[in-house]
């Protein structure tokens, strides 16, 4: 595949398969500084399927940079009126979203103060929290294959073959070498969809994690049940949050998580920090100690940030099956990562996943920070109401 | 000078002197894809000067040729709701705004068809003007020189002299050859403010232009006053809303216009739309016919757009001592073309030109477009209310 076609077939699948773009919508477009490519590819594929409009705004990590290291400290937390009045306008007016995702600009905030850098979380606005949670906008997420991405993922290989081998992984583990890449995500959101509810008909009472490093108990709430790719809005549009999608993932009970998790891959937080080696211990449900090899300060940071930023509000399961899990490239991005492997995350959970009985007591945060901790030693173990024991992932393969 | 010394001091001017950025004020920055850098300058400085948040946002013209293609014909002028609401936010919270100027990308409008191009004014929104004439922002535009530009400006030089000619160009212009640029600024805006009030005292019925190709009489309101390089807004702060400046100019009698100009420069509109050769004959205030070599399409669309966008909004003398109209270069952007020569504009006018009781008669539109029409040639006459004619420019030199 060419970079041109890879370019038009990812800027095809986020629109019709990820967002469904519907005709007459306004579309935003979320991206950063050296993502234009595909964000035009994308302009285009919304304007041929009947968009109104299409709303590309880039992102400038050096203009955040600029804050990060001037401005005065009690301000790198605000942003001016309209940034948030514009995400809520998007709901009000049913828009769609499409954001681009994939490291660039690596050096852009590099060595800036961690206290500081964790002030300011932009891009992200909590109101898209509340966005998400209202179920108005169709959105997805996709990757954005550059330069700067291949160079950090391959930095053994020379540039024009990293890229080469970035935009291939990229094109396979989002099934663009299928002859039909949205009958291939039909098909991979149905068997997700199926596994998802047979964990879901187990009303397990909570999850056992035992690997290298970790050891954790996950108390589930009653209703807790196991989405996965496919969302829905209030509208009744089916969405693709995530694509690639590998997982199935429910909302814990936040008060009830004890042990301790090794992350199994690194992260990379959304203003760009790295996290690897992360270790964390839960008591009551909540992180009390945070440790890394690097970028520990800044999650810390992120993790006091409110009431429930050092709680969980996910737990996500994948199979072996995962199309990037089988492939060894460490992508430092969350939306790749965290499809290789079995994950949590600190933070904001999700409504939609219990009852209404349970949904005051799903945890509730302006961040929502995934962290991957799923590997082939990694045994996860459903714990029912009644204290039986079953195996739900071994060897990462599916037990049920 | 060094590209990074040119770009730090456009910045500081651009900031300190152009808008005169308050601490404490949220700054928004209008730039286009391939202006970054003097982007990140400009939030660099205007944080180190206290500014309480930067606002920088990128326009993409290739999202723009997305629309005009691909969009459907009545949605072409319209903008989410979100547009127009920031930009009144802009007002209300009294920020800072710096736009920077110089055509990028010269291909990416290229070959669009005239009509549906004239229907999207973006990234000019109406509200701008609003906001103008509510003087509610202290607000600047600078050049920002880059290597599309240079090749634009100095097709017959290789490129890297083309770009050092441009930098070297733009720093004369913008006095950033000068030992203190902001001193050398308040001096000439000094001497332009002095000339206006000169001719202001003339209390002039109606300006006389003739010219190669122009014999032109512009009628003026009783109350026209010249104003010229300074504004203050509503809250006293004093900025210099284009950088350069060498113009004295006001808003003439919208219904008193008659005869036929020619330009002696190319101009390029908001969209990138390039119109060369043009001549326009007015009647009554309104232009009956316009003409050019290039671009007469897109600027007969824009002279429709309303009722006021056929009529003047502006008369601008400018004399031969202009830093900008000492070069030789034509720059193919308005900002520094309009100050080399004597111009006139289509559409909106300065309500802040005129005492309250002619306000209402001041032109008004949605546009506001700039043509130069003076060279050493152009004679410019004034005619008392007794009928007297008085020399204002010969041979381009001020008379009075």
């Amino acid at each position: 595949m060419t970079d041109r076609g890879l370019v038009d077939r990812l800027a095809e699948l986020a629109v019709v398969v990820g967002a469904n773009v519907q005709a007459g919508q306004v579309v935003t477009v979320g991206a950063n500084i050296g993502q234009g490519k595909l964000a035009r590819a994308i302009a285009e594929q919304a304007y041929r399927r009947g968009a109104r409009f299409v709303d590309v705004s880039y992102f400038d990590p050096y203009v955040k940079r600029a804050r990060i290291e001037l401005a005065a400290q009690d301000t790198l937390d605000g942003v001016p009126s309209w940034y948030r009045a514009r995400v809520r306008a998007l709901a009000e007016t049913r828009s769609a979203r499409i954001s681009l995702a994939g490291p660039t600009e690596p050096e852009a905030l590099r060595g800036l103060d961690p206290d500081r850098l964790g002030r300011d979380q932009l891009p992200w606005l909590n109101e898209w929290m509340e966005v998400i949670q209202s179920r108005t906008v169709n959105w997805t997420v996709v990757p954005c294959p550059t330069e700067d991405w291949a160079r950090l993922c391959f930095p053994e290989l020379p540039e024009p073959a990293a890229v080469e081998r970035l935009r291939r992984e990229i094109a396979h583990v989002c099934r663009l070498d299928e002859p039909d890449p949205a009958t291939a995500w039909r098909a991979r959101a149905a068997e997700l969809g199926q596994v998802g509810a047979r964990v879901s008909e187990l009303r397990l009472d909570a999850l056992h994690l035992q690997g290298p490093g970790t050891d954790l108990t996950i108390g589930l709430l009653p209703s807790s049940s196991w989405l996965s790719a496919k969302a829905t809005t209030v509208d009744g549009l089916e969405h693709l949050p995530n694509v690639p999608t590998e997982e199935v993932f429910t909302s814990p009970d936040p008060e009830r998580v004890d042990g301790h998790v090794r992350s199994t891959r690194p992260l990379v937080l959304a203003d760009g920090t790295l996290v690897r080696g992360l270790e964390v211990r839960f008591e009551r449900g909540r992180a009390v100690a945070i440790e890394a090899d690097e970028g520990a300060a800044v999650l810390r940071g992120r993790a006091v940030q409110d009431e429930g930023a050092g709680r969980l509000g996910e737990v996500a399961l994948v199979d072996r099956s995962s199309r990037v899990g089988r492939l060894e490239t460490v992508f430092y991005e969350t939306l790749l990562d965290e499809n290789a492997a079995s994950h949590l995350a600190l933070g904001d959970g999700f409504r939609e996943a219990v009852d209404e009985d349970d949904a005051a007591r799903v945890n509730r945060s302006g961040i929502h920070v995934d962290f991957m901790v799923g590997c082939a030693e990694l045994d996860v173990t459903g714990i029912t109401r009644d204290g039986r024991r079953l195996p739900l992932l071994r060897d990462g393969a599916w037990q049920i």
